[in-house]
């Protein structure tokens, strides 16, 4: 099952890259949903510290950004789905 | 020569959507520079705008985010670069 993380932006990049790369060892994609612009910056902060984690194995990361729906205390925003690929190379 | 866009806060991201949507004519990546979490939410919902103009003619894209430094008025400033790549699929 593809782990799903959800970002704001108080979420600390380094965690968030450190739960990623760990995640990479059993799926070769992840998904990010965050909300706003600041969630949307930290969930890009942590794909890159965690191409940093995954490179030394050979592997790097992709990300194919999409619009979602969210519900938060019953209104409607619209949310980042951030799906990350994990890649040989 | 690959493309270079910068955005802000207050980039449109329809305008730039369709910039790189344009530049993939000529390139198979682009490059985008944002400084700060606005930037760079607005550079991701660009990105997800040209997959949508992008998926009729079978491409798509993805994006490599990492780490760089901008000089804005003599102050070192952290960026994002995002670098964008076109596949067929």
């Amino acid at each position: 099952m593809k782990e799903s993380f959800k970002t704001s932006n108080h979420t600390n990049p380094n965690l968030l890259a450190g739960a990623i790369a760990g995640a990479m060892r059993e799926s070769d994609s992840v998904e990010i949903q965050a909300i706003g612009a600041g969630a949307v910056n930290q969930a890009l902060k942590a794909v890159a510290i965690a191409r940093g984690f995954l490179a030394p194995t050979g592997q790097d990361l992709t990300c194919s950004p999409a619009f979602a729906h969210a519900d938060i205390n019953g209104t409607e925003r619209t949310s980042m789905r951030i799906l990350v690929h994990r890649h040989d190379y």
